[in-house]
């Protein structure tokens, strides 16, 4: 994996100078014990910066883009670092410049359905403000009372109400945001549609820090559904509990949620499990549906109905909220717990076409007896999203842990899927993007990261290798 | 207007020779009677093309663009000529490249909810054979029964559905088009999810056909709502049509049309409206609901109640779908009787924030007492897009009428709105572009039109002046 870290940078401490008089000494932060938070975030990369500016303006995020485009010297951004692919990690040196603090809800216009936030804001602090005044914001990435909507924007992230609501760029409307040379441009629209020259807010949304800092962001809210209803059914192996999902859904029912766990998380988790029998079953679903009261009565029984019909050996109703988050618990557990059983651990976020997840599951005890690996299967069935979480007893198997990854990423994308739903590539899966994308299409992209970023100091050395 | 008009190139007879050589003579067009069709869309403007080149394959498409860019003529990409903004109006010469014969559907996938088609699919055609497999493609822009996917695609068209359902853009997973130098890449996913790279596709999408010509698409659908019903209501004016608006999303209802007709409009359509009293009404709703039956029923009804919580002096349900399509019919005929009755008609398309709506409207007389028009105001009350359609008695008085019509679009964008919901920019916008966009947004679109079209071939002196 060595081949994909940047090559570091060490900054001049004149140079830490002229940023501590552009922005403020009180934004800087260059004591080496409060530095290390901000080394990190949820992957194991690592690299404590030597200076961290924590911006709470948007002028202070300006200036420093005007030093550093003149000094060149690299900034990489951050939100609240609960990132999954290294994104937010400095390992190219320079100035991390972090968001956390540019941490206002403007604004919560409950006529227009916007929220007009600050990239700092914690998703979950948004989805509270909205709720206050009967809207909702529908995302819903796991780390949601800990993640920031800049850095949800950063990975266009998603969650498990992605089958029926979107991800996070289906709720963006509109950006502010800073250029690696300071301008501030704005992007989009504050209405709810708007086909005016090119889509440079949705190109942001994604774009995982590597082409401008996003400070502000317009947010299309939507009426809060009333009630949520909540199912778990237990099928006897992953292919029933598929052809409930697709048959849920040609029925025209959009659950808001239709979450799977495999054999191997069953045996993680089936403690947590309101059903006797589990050691027999091999697959289990979470099924939510939500709306009006009076409008969604009855949908969910007639899911569960769906669902012994293609086979479900068990289905249960949540009762009450208090039993809903018991079942949530049981999905939220599995991916501690298999981080917690395993020395080597490592988390990959890929898409198949949901009628293939049963096969491409199926595949996988061929590749764990082949590298000696095992792989934990369990995320969104309803959009085909497989959080493939790959684990090894010992840190000395790393490169066939390595080429067992390369393998089962090779037979995502020959069923056509793609090797990142959720996560993005940072640094963690940028060796594999030559497998999905053409000569072609990397070539574009890199030009258009030269085209934002002409001197290559906005979080370099992500997506795309930096020597190419 | 003239100074937006792009200047025009004359094509060398050897160029067309070389063209029919190289893409087979049976696709090509040079009998000027069978050219003039290709030379309009839906505006007023008008230029016979030399040469069309009809694709039946993608082979043909990259052909073309080989020799445009090693010989330096423009090319024009169009799909069925249904566009509102001159998009694809061949003005600076050269060919035009048709896709409406690359009309295959080429798969529809009941189970991974996804259809691949062919840029010259008829929106209504792809919504025909998605709904044979109980499939529901949303985006329903007023020409749906002629405009192309590929066309709708490249102005991120939307429609009375959007409101619920979203644009095109949300139904685009992925993409192969095109590049000006004749290179094929693929873009964007074949999954309900991604984030590898930038995101391309959805750069694509609303460009206008002016970085690369979309030869495939694969699209998201979702299940096909079993049941739609749909109420009308009369209001005394707009304000109270509006708060009605906003308490029926506020209450948790949302509807898939939420259309909205102003007091010119009822004067026009009266005739076709069930209801007494039309003529000392001031505003007109129709508003739709859809879902299973069981799911959706007495939805409708509680949308009515609140109609009339809100003020309004009536308000009926279609019983039945004749009674729906008269209904809609109300809806469809105001833009065609307004365009009969005017020797100037300029369809415009803005969007302001919903709880604006009735105060711009309310500013509208004035507007038609300083500059000698009549604007009428319909269109998609929930998403507030407005089709603002500005007539004069005369063509005498067109410099007043342009007055008139900068006058609105800035009064449009001091409200946070923007001046094109569903149409685009094309050449009929353009030279109201920098009301909308700052200097460094249109530097960055036009570097990106360059790294995409260096040598501005493709589609040239669209969405951007060409002398800038």
């Amino acid at each position: 994996m060595s081949d994909t870290i940047p090559s570091y940078r060490a900054i001049d401490p004149e140079i830490v100078e002229r940023i501590r008089a552009a922005v403020g000494p009180e934004a800087c932060i260059i004591d080496r014990e409060k530095l290390e938070v901000f080394g990190k975030d949820a992957t194991e990369y690592f690299r404590v910066p030597e200076l961290v500016v924590e911006a709470t303006t948007v002028q202070q995020v300006q200036e420093l883009f005007r030093l550093a485009s003149s000094l060149k010297f690299p900034v990489t951004p951050r939100g609240h670092g609960t990132g999954l692919a290294g994104g937010a990690v400095p390992l190219a040196g320079g100035v991390v410049l972090s968001l956390q603090k540019m941490n206002r809800i403007i604004s919560i216009d409950r006529e227009n359905l916007i929220a007009v936030v600050e990239p700092g804001v914690v998703n979950l602090d948004l989805k509270k403000a909205a709720a206050e005044k009967g809207l909702f914001y529908p995302p819903d990435p796991a780390s949601l009372d800990t993640c920031s909507i800049g850095g949800n924007a950063a990975t266009n992230a998603g969650g498990p109400s992605c089958v029926k609501y979107g991800t996070t760029r289906d709720y963006v409307l509109g950006l502010e945001a800073v250029l690696p040379s300071g301008e501030l441009i704005q992007a989009g629209v504050q209405t709810r549609k708007g086909v005016v020259g090119y889509d440079l807010a949705h190109l942001l949304v994604g774009s995982e820090g590597t082409l401008a800092v996003i400070t502000k962001l317009i947010l299309r809210l939507i009426p809060m559904p009333r009630t949520v209803t909540t199912l778990v059914a237990l099928f006897p192996g992953l292919h029933s509990a598929m052809e409930a999902v697709t048959s849920v859904l040609v029925h025209g029912h959009v659950p808001s949620a239709l979450e799977f766990l495999d054999r191997h998380c069953l045996d993680l988790v089936g403690d947590l499990l309101p059903f006797e029998g589990v050691q027999d079953a091999g697959a289990f679903l979470l099924i939510e549906a939500d709306g009006a009261p009076e409008v969604i009565s009855g949908e969910i029984e007639r899911i569960g109905e769906i669902c012994l019909e293609c086979g479900a050996v068990d289905a249960l109703l949540a009762p009450d909220s208090y039993k809903r988050t018991q079942m949530w618990e049981v999905r939220k557990q599995v991916s501690l717990r298999i981080e917690h059983n395993s020395p080597v651990y490592v988390p990959e976020d890929v898409v198949v076409p949901i009628a293939k997840i049963a096969d491409f599951v199926d595949g996988l005890p061929e590749l764990e007896k082949l590298y000696g690996i095992t792989i934990y299967s369990f995320g969104h069935a309803g959009d085909g999203n497989i959080h493939l979480n790959i684990t090894a007893e010992s840190r000395e198997i790393l490169e066939r842990v390595e080429d067992g990854i390369r393998a089962a990423l090779e037979r995502v994308l020959a069923l056509g899927g793609t090797i990142s739903g959720e996560h993005g590539i940072g640094v963690a899966k940028m060796r594999f993007l030559p497998l999905e994308l053409s000569p072609e299409s990397i070539r574009i992209q890199r030009a258009i990261k030269r085209l934002f970023d002409p001197q290559m100091i906005l979080n370099p050395g992500k997506i795309f290798k930096e020597s190419c």
